[in-house]
């Protein structure tokens, strides 16, 4: 049987559970996810109930960081499925607010920019998206109090802006980073891999073989930017169904691009198949 | 003898001392300013010392919401005077970061814009202004944790900006709204007023009766903006030294240009001498 977890509908109201645990000296981790949990969600929410005697889980489809309206139509929902599941993996307590109670003031005058660090990848491709995300992750902050907050390596992008959000802001919070989370076959773990026809399914395992080429590549010895990226392309070649977004290496801190790795540099993939738009990336360890 | 209260120069030792006062049981206030204290900010600090156990007077003169570098360094700074002054007002701790402290990651590169409200008025004369206020405020938010914070309707597109800010991104803080303190000449009280020379201090206090000019009419009867724009204007006409930014009537809550008076509107002035630009407003309430 499953214990059972409050499911917590309104800012005040998680707000009170958290300053609750607070209180009794205890502390309070957040896992952010738009629903839709996976394997990949699980494993951060484990990590969380391993630090923290309370996690919250928050679920919450963000319109603000959808730039694609069909992407925020076809995002898949299923909360009665998701509750059970965190808290199989140890989540305390579900934050899942309806948009009215988010953005109870309509659309927000108010925005959280993260200038450079969304300049590149994932920025270019997304309008607005970063903004949308960073502003979001700043509420569900400020509304569950947490003294850490999980996020996956899989969204690095997200990673290194929060991260930085978080340093700017000053808010007094944790960012702790988790390793993506991949299927037998190396595709990593994403609620738009649901989305996949099977055609699209079976080519989407070749954004991973295309990192771990030039990955090994890399190990071998290879530091040019430029063969990291060719190697990379070469194998992506095949996923036919697919439109590379971008293939990129840029410096693994301030996501800058770089021509030769000296220090730890990120390569990072957006495939855009005509189902979803998929990313995955590896971190080239100097 | 006044009452010894500590100095605070830390973000994270602000938060403890925060944290401990919540821990207590008690409500906690802040007071932002920069520095310079006059009957203004101690209006502020009482308000907040009869409505909190702990107030907090942040002291931090932010680079960041400062457009013009000679405004920035003609800024007055006196935390030696300010720290007994504000204790005699109630405050119970002082906290005064150092630049290097606020911004310990170097130039942010987060910023908090609100949009619509900052498009007129001030925000149309100073660019950028009200994105650097608005991210330090939600700085020393996260670093002081407060249940209340107090701002001046001198500042009266500040106090919207922030008010709307904080609903938007569901920071848990009430803002205090906190009538303007005139000299005995009707001339608002602010730390740039020490800049006037004698002669612009004589002309000073024609912004207010312009102000009061174009309230009386409104008191008659008087509804048509271009109207009691006019009246203002006529009386701000004698302060020859000084250069209109603006003179404009907005509704109260949005700050959009009226025509017409229908419900509570804002009639805001600032105006540039050379020694210091000034602001003062008056609301004519429906």
């Amino acid at each position: 049987m499953q214990p059972a977890v409050p499911v917590v509908e309104t800012i005040s109201a998680i707000r009170s559970w958290s300053r609750a645990a607070r209180a009794r000296g205890v502390s309070v981790g957040l896992v952010p996810t738009m629903g839709a949990l996976h394997e990949g969600h699980l494993s951060l929410i484990r990590r969380a109930a391993a630090e923290c005697a309370e996690v919250i889980v928050s679920v919450f489809v963000n319109p603000m960081q959808f730039n694609d309206a069909r992407d925020l139509a076809a995002y898949p929902r299923s909360l009665d499925a998701d509750v059970p599941t965190a808290a199989s993996a140890g989540a305390t307590a579900i934050f899942a607010p309806s948009e009215g109670e988010m953005y109870s003031f309509g659309a927000p005058l108010t925005r959280v920019e993260v200038s450079r660090l969304t300049d590149g990848l994932c920025g270019a491709a997304r309008p607005g998206h970063f903004a949308g995300m960073a502003t979001v992750v700043t509420k569900l902050l400020a509304a569950c109090e947490p003294d850490r907050a999980y996020f996956g390596e899989k969204d690095y992008q997200q990673l290194v802006v929060v991260t930085r959000m978080v340093d700017d802001l000053n808010l007094a919070v944790r960012i702790v980073p988790c390793p993506t989370v991949r299927e037998p076959d190396g595709l990593a773990m994403s609620s738009r891999n649901a989305r996949l026809s099977p055609a699209e399914r079976e080519q989407a395992p070749l954004i991973s073989r295309a990192l771990r080429s030039a990955e090994a590549a890399f190990r071998a010895g290879e530091r040019d930017a430029a063969e990291l990226v060719r190697l990379a392309r070469e194998v992506l070649a095949g996923a036919t169904l697919g439109a590379m977004d971008y293939v990129e290496l840029v410096d693994a801190r301030d996501l800058t691009p770089v021509t030769r790795v000296g220090r730890d540099a990120l390569l990072a993939v957006a495939v855009r198949f005509p189902s979803a738009r998929l990313i995955d990336n590896v971190v080239l360890r100097v």
